[in-house]
């Protein structure tokens, strides 16, 4: 099944800074996909700090369990991602496979095998082609560049764009980039194994302080976006930090979360971070908008989160935002079918800026045929005030459309 | 839109015994339909003992706060449905107008307004045309009857088949027969709030045990399926029991979970209860199949309920299904994303009598090519066993279709 560019895909992909100590090298493997560059490589002039978020599936792929066990090192020397097929649930030899991979790549680059990392995306329950593999990758390491597009490219299943994304900041009058790129379209993508991010800097940012950093990211990005709310056995998040721009002697690397240096930085991060899930979103599968969904003044963020969620992932809700109906029946049936705590006198709806519900009651001035009208955006924004707290959290996601259906009725093979 | 009848809607309508002091009603309101019956009014000769269970939304309709008041009195003389509006986030003037029906219903069949009940069915945010609804519920009770496919119809709203079921078994020597009805099509249908089932049998029991026969019977029955795992405001199940097939001097009311009368009564009322149930999948908006996922060996009951339910709501398991796609990965998937415990090297996944995956992985006789021909049948039958501990549980639900996308994304005017 030929798949159409997303409606919501940007006009093309950004132009990013290069990040200083990463190399990138992509290669053909002729293995699920003919002819295409579906090998990336990734290999770092000195260590460097790494931090890893991973699926929370009781079912994680060989590669995830492989990069959980080194991740507590906090070094990486590489990185090796292959699309097509995801070694999930392939039992021993897909373990074994994916070290065998592992330590003919270390060898090639003088690393230690637990400074090595791998990631898989595609089929579940077939085994990866090892020698097809081996000599792809082994091919990355020729002409090698810092070309990210190609490096987006490489990583794509049944994404219809590749994603990237970056920020340029300044910190002690040297200038810090940070670069991401991701995968995924839908969280999980016709019998794909599914969503992939990797991001770069050249901050100098200790591992521990790194890994902090990324938990407090993905919970407003990654973990904030849902296409059809289904959890992929080998979702990853890795960022990793080579320090070049900031190796000058007298420079200390950063390690606290208390550290001026950080505030700019994490804003970038966030930036990068918050893009590429939204760009997730953008590509998910059968998408012709993206809704927003704000809930504000909850118990906390993370029941506003949970409200949010139960929106976000309405198919009821995402289905009348495909057809432009402003059915706020809806809303309300999925605000209820939560247990979170709301005041039932001060509840607001807004869709766009049209005040839907005041005071828990339709509102006066509501009209329809306006908000109808706002409906036909490419972008839906859904605000919903529970008027009882001060927590506040947004939850992106797509509509629900009849292409969605198709996509994912199309037989495998 | 005009719905076409579900593919998997039974031949016809079942015949049904009567029940001994239940006396049906049905008349036009013409409010939000036209020249359709859709008001249902059900008198009891003498007050019969009933039992309810309710939508756990909080924000439930006026006419389900209405009912959830009275049930604690335990006994009925009426109940009043009506079909198209659903009295849903209706605020102060719903309640009031919940009321006024309610005690000018009652004051006609001389009867308490805490004895009577009342449910509404259709769209959110409406308010019921009070003077319509009076004038037909007092229509409704010339030419009372025992028809209760006239019944089934009349509370239907975007049902594309009349659900019925019926059992007759013998008590001590005496004719006990079990009669319910029930409409739905989807846990919420196109802006309709939604599931009502009412069973009504002529045996005496207590109204605190037919609670508790209720509350058991829902477990595998009205709360085993899911359509797309929406919940809506209005979800209602009632039982009455009239009492007056066991009315002899010499019959005591049943009254004790363990009484010897009840052990094929029970059987009876679960068969009746599951068979709406499964009749509300079987108009699950777009079903073209009927899928049972069958969870054994978990640590418990619920936690096999929980794989149950993650499995048959996940959306690119029903899209597969839909596309004929044993896609076995997706189940895998599914399994994963729980956070229930199960034997990674005792899994044994079975599609229809297919064995997919056996002691953990795949199977050595696994045919694709058979498994996909028995995905062509209109039954499908996933089973699961985790290989942990003892718990079972069966989840009903149906694929996912271009239709009820179609179905959805239809504008509600």
């Amino acid at each position: 099944m030929k798949l159409k560019k997303s409606p919501l895909a940007p006009e093309k992909f950004p132009i990013l800074p290069s990040i200083r100590g990463v190399n990138i090298g992509t290669s053909v493997s002729n293995s699920k996909y003919k002819s295409r560059q579906d090998i990336l490589t990734i290999t770092f002039d000195k260590p460097a700090s790494v931090a890893g978020v991973f699926t929370l599936s009781q079912m994680p792929a060989a590669p995830v369990v492989f990069c959980k066990k080194n991740i507590v090192n906090g070094y990486a020397n590489a990185l090796i991602v292959n699309a097509g097929i995801a070694n999930s649930f392939t039992g021993k030899k897909g373990t074994e496979n994916n070290r065998i991979i592992a330590n003919y790549f270390s060898k090639l680059i003088n690393s230690r095998q637990k400074d090595v990392y791998i990631c898989s995306t595609g089929v579940i329950g077939e085994q990866i082609p090892v020698s097809k593999i081996k000599k792809a990758v082994k091919h990355s390491l020729y002409g090698r560049n810092k070309n990210f597009k190609n490096a987006a490219k490489a990583i794509m299943t049944t994404d219809t764009f590749p994603k990237g994304s970056g920020k340029t900041i300044t910190i002690d009058n040297e200038d810090i980039s940070i670069v991401g790129i991701a995968k995924g379209s839908g969280m999980i993508a016709p019998n794909m194994a599914t969503m992939l991010a990797f991001i770069f800097t050249d901050a100098l940012i200790e591992p521990k302080l790194l890994q902090t950093l990324l938990n407090l990211g993905v919970r407003d990005s990654f973990n904030s976006i849902s296409v059809d709310n289904d959890t992929s056995t080998n979702d990853t998040v890795l960022a990793f930090a080579t320090g070049q721009r900031m190796s000058g002697k007298n420079t200390k690397p950063i390690s606290r979360i208390g550290d001026k240096r950080l505030v700019k930085f994490r804003k970038a991060l966030d930036y990068v971070m918050k893009d590429l899930a939204i760009q997730i979103v953008k590509d998910g599968e059968g998408a012709t908008k993206l809704v927003q969904v704000n809930v504000r003044n909850a118990t906390s963020i993370s029941s506003a989160k949970k409200v949010a969620k139960s929106i976000a992932n309405s198919p009821l809700i995402k289905t009348a935002i495909a057809g432009s109906d402003p059915n706020w029946g809806r809303i309300i049936m999925a605000i209820g079918k939560t247990k979170e705590k709301f005041s039932h006198d001060k509840l607001i709806i807004k869709i766009g800026n049209n005040v839907v519900i005041k005071n828990g009651e339709l509102a006066k001035r509501y009209s329809e045929r306006k908000t109808q009208k706002y409906m036909n955006n490419k972008k839906i924004i859904i605000d919903v005030d529970l008027g009882i707290g001060a927590g506040f959290s947004s939850f992106w996601t797509c509509d629900l459309t009849e292409e969605y259906v198709r996509i994912n009725t199309d037989y495998r093979s």
